[in-house]
């Protein structure tokens, strides 16, 4: 691409660095900025900028957070002897969204995974432990991704578990709501017909 | 979505403000840049900031530049007597990267649309007439997409030519490069049944 002036170049390339975004969509962004107030696209780049200056990660949970502590770990109303364990921030954003949890997490940052050279040391697994010595924990509840890489995780952390009064779960895994089940594949299949549940368990 | 941070909301608002944009890739977006080195982020908004803030339109053309006349206009290996009238910035970018046209540009604005409620006056006619008046411009080249817009657009501009001796042509419409014929709608066709060229003219 050829552009007339350094200024929209350095833009659209900024732009093209980022996941998912190609060129052609760059300059379509860039080109909407360039239409809009000096003020509004001011507020756009400030806002980007203090975001990955201020933000700061719970040292509790290692959840995103505007505070040394996040909202949730503050939070007096949530449930303090739940934690459930996921792999990234996303995750506690997809879990918050459906607001059916009112327990706390723990963000371990990755997943065990030796082929990308990811071992337990590189995840947030020792803090996890300390947390469980030190608070009143009564349940752990892993929502990693049902992969291998997730299971392996799942073993690793258990086994470290300094008390064995803990419940241990992970979230169900079958057919998604929805979903059909010639499409299911086997072992989603077998897992959910291992683990089904009595009828009267999910018409609530 | 809920988000445990302010910070983090504020900046995937910002994001999913942009065309094309939902909530998902914003925070997709947000927290790549989160992985990433402050200073790298800072870059990232300054830039943005700094093109909204400086870019001018070339006095002459009306394309994106640096200064008061874009890089284009300066040139003077450019044909200066010829003139490709187009819609906006993207064209100019289109054109500019089939390294084929060396004459100069002038970009409208947009095109004739009065049930958008834009007419000639809000375009960028005005000072193209006067172009042609003060230039030595021998050829008036249109490279508006074929539509019923573009068609109004070019007969009203070509009413308007203060001189008779102009070369005004505009770019060949007809089965695209690569393109099946059975496919192609009728008006397309019929067109470039009309607009038919010797064999010679395109094996060069």
């Amino acid at each position: 691409m050829e552009f007339s002036s350094t200024l929209l170049e350095n833009a659209v390339n900024e732009f093209a660095r980022l996941p998912g975004i190609g060129k052609k969509t760059a300059l379509r962004l860039v080109l909407h900025l360039l239409k809009q107030d000096t003020a509004m696209v001011q507020h756009f780049g400030e806002t980007i900028i203090k975001m990955r200056d201020e933000i700061k990660f719970c040292i509790r949970c290692h959840n995103v957070s505007d505070q040394e502590m996040c909202s949730i770990c503050r939070n007096p109303m949530r449930k303090q002897e739940m934690i459930c364990v996921v792999e990234n921030i996303r995750d506690v954003i997809a879990i918050e969204s459906t607001q059916q949890y009112s327990g706390l997490y723990h963000v371990l940052g990755g997943i065990i995974s030796p082929l990308d050279g990811i071992g337990p040391d590189q995840l947030n697994i020792e803090t996890l432990i300390t947390r469980i010595t030190t608070e009143n924990t009564q349940e752990l509840i892993f929502a990693l991704n049902p992969t291998i890489q997730g299971d392996t995780t799942i073993y690793y952390i258990q086994k470290k578990l300094p008390r064995a009064d803990i419940r241990v779960t992970t979230i169900a895994r079958g057919i998604a709501f929805g979903g059909e089940l010639e499409y299911a594949d086997e072992m989603t299949l077998a897992r959910s017909l291992q683990n089904r549940v009595p009828v009267g368990n999910f018409i609530t």
